[in-house]
């Protein structure tokens, strides 16, 4: 519709030339085990690619991160040659300035994503291969995928989700020293939030101070928001902050995470604002005591499943049945969910077992509906000989 | 596994027995209007329900909101009859103490989303029926959506992608309400970061800075972050802080929403840090150019297209010929994204009449690979008469 103007000074484009790139969080040879590892899982399914659309996975392979992934992206990896990253034209800059990767397909505003995955496949040589597909995931719509697979009739498709995950659930030394710094800026936001929660104020004083302290403190965005639930707002699970004033008699529960090159720990804390009542008080005690119980429980060796059952029983001793999970896998992170429950998590009769650099956060709240929450919570690393707990707070009820 | 213990005080749960419920941001009259019209959109497709797996969409009909959206959650609406909300049993609590509805089908935590699927469908009686199901959105995955059809054989599947989304693009006073109070947090944010961008801190303590003000200004959560991009790292669309130091020289790139009720305003200036450029100037004289002549082109009655028409055009004639749409609509919002795009966008060849009520942030950066970008923006509101500048803060490239 636009006549070319000969006289144009700038093209608005995709990366081309361009010159500013970041640097990366991991040494080539990292990335380099790591697709190679899960070369290893695509040639045991006998995929000749993988079409990745999880973004955590993307980033995992490629350090590809930009927080526009509501426009549909992806990572072709072939079985051998260069990978190529799939993305709205807008982002391949991002791209370029962020990942390792040389090769990109973009399609611009308005145009089908299905255009640049043709490019890309058909680059690679694999209309007519076996391509692996995350059909569990998000990210990769119903619609993407049916046109996908009108798009290559010679190509068969499966579903590959689950093998990129599988080799993210042992961090390597460098990805835990990213979870190391990420507990720091966890803690210095729950620092704050404690020291923010006075009565009179609100719980967006709250949440202004826990942000402030995150961000100063190195942190980037975070996968869920902090989760600043004062009085009965506790009550609900995944509340947060929403204009409440902080009264005498509130709970103030705080839940949140820090997140160093998009590596997350997480940390659940309380303060009680005036004298605890005694119901509150042995409630706290006991999510203290089953926290205990749970961390005991981890080492090297041990199931999932029996820590989630260690978790279970020790509630039930006192009185509490619990209906979720003892926790779940921490790591990459992209919103929605700073968990890594696709990964793994600790659950009724999972029997995976638990290896050196697994990493999981353990929350533990005790919730009746209707009334305050009483929680804690710790981000723990599997060690070679059990456990060590890297967020490192004070672990009590404050009282203020 | 577990020996139900007859001494159990409390059985942690979905949500039976709630006492504690929170203000709805909306009356009732216009929750009935919302769903009554999307039931003549759902009449005119010969659907029988809609499955609706959009946060947004579910949002919009019901006032549910977690940021735990990661696990399945779904909104079944029939055609006659109550509603349910399909939740994780963890979320059942923050739906019921949220939203009007009263019909919950919960899962529990490792079990498959499907099993609430499945009660929630049968008992409405609507194993053979017609159900519309979002196949364009994320959050309804390919597995979930085989499951579904392999669940329910008697029934049969129309993609009704768009459906809700028609409702959400004209907005009711109460909506234009909350983004008017959106857009003064994002003033409030902008102000802080403007006020923070100084040669020898941190995009770290700017990114501090904007989220403490946004919080105390009454913000909530943002669908993506602040895009806070010093120097350089501007010229990667969707970039945002990294621990850069402020220099001489630099451009500070602050583009941040305000959220309310999760209604969002967005809003984008730059900084420059000493002397500018002649060439950052003339690039940013064309950007407000660009975006007054694109303002001053949005008005009831004219098309969506048109309006990118004259900023493609207007952009083209100073020399810079731009890829990306004009603008898009702005609305409900939830990670990753505060763009209602779906909803509809100001773009090449769109035939979409605009109407008064409809409002749309219209983002103009001038970004060259390898240089630093400037850039501006608003959020307008389409009125009777022409359109009203919701955003309000002084147009200018900030120097200091």
């Amino acid at each position: 519709m636009i006549r070319v103007d000969t006289s144009v000074t700038h093209i608005q484009q995709g990366g081309r030339g361009v010159t500013y790139r970041e640097p990366q969080p991991f040494t080539v040879a990292e990335y380099e085990g790591r697709i190679a590892n899960v070369r290893k899982g695509m040639h045991a399914h006998g995929l000749d690619a993988l079409l990745l659309t999880t973004p955590e996975n993307v980033y995992y392979l490629t350090n590809h991160h930009t927080p526009a992934y509501d426009a549909f992206q992806a990572l072709l990896l072939p079985l051998e040659g260069e990978p190529t990253l799939i993305t709205p034209l807008i982002e391949e800059l991002i791209g370029r300035g962020h990942s390792w990767v040389e090769r990109f397909a973009t399609y611009p505003h308005g145009a089908p994503a299905l255009s640049a995955v043709r490019t890309a496949v058909g680059d690679a040589r694999l209309d007519r291969g076996c391509l692996g597909v995350e059909l569990g995931s998000a990210f990769l719509s119903v619609r993407t995928y049916q046109g996908l697979v009108a798009q290559f009739p010679a190509a068969s498709f499966r579903d590959a989700s689950g093998l990129v995950e599988g080799e993210r659930a042992v961090k390597s030394d460098q990805e835990i020293a990213y979870i190391r710094q990420a507990a720091r800026v966890a803690e210095a936001g729950l620092r704050a939030g404690i020291e923010a929660a006075e009565v009179g104020r609100a719980d967006l004083d709250v949440a202004a101070a826990v942000h402030a302290a995150i961000f100063r403190a190195g942190g980037e965005y975070m996968s869920y928001p902090p989760f600043i639930a004062v009085g009965l707002r506790s009550s609900l699970a995944h509340n947060t902050w929403g204009g409440k004033r902080l009264e005498p008699g509130d709970v103030v529960f705080l839940e949140l995470s820090g997140v160093v090159q998009r590596y997350g720990a997480a940390l659940m804390r309380c303060v009680m604002l005036g004298p605890t009542p005694p119901e509150l008080a042995r409630r706290n005690q006991i999510v203290h005591e089953v926290l205990e119980a749970t961390l005991e429980a981890i080492r090297p060796g041990t199931t999932s499943g029996e820590v989630d059952r260690v978790c279970r029983e020790a509630f039930l001793r006192r009185g509490y049945r619990v209906l979720k999970r003892a926790g779940y896998s921490m790591g990459i992170n992209f919103p929605p969910g700073w968990g890594e429950g696709a990964v793994l998590d600790l659950s009724d009769g999972n029997p995976t077992v638990l290896r050196p650099g697994m990493v999981f956060h353990i929350p533990q709240p005790y919730r009746v509906p209707g009334e305050q929450t009483v929680a804690t919570s710790e981000t723990v690393l599997v060690t070679a000989t059990g456990r060590e707990v890297l967020t490192q707070f004070p672990r009590e009820l404050f009282r203020k």
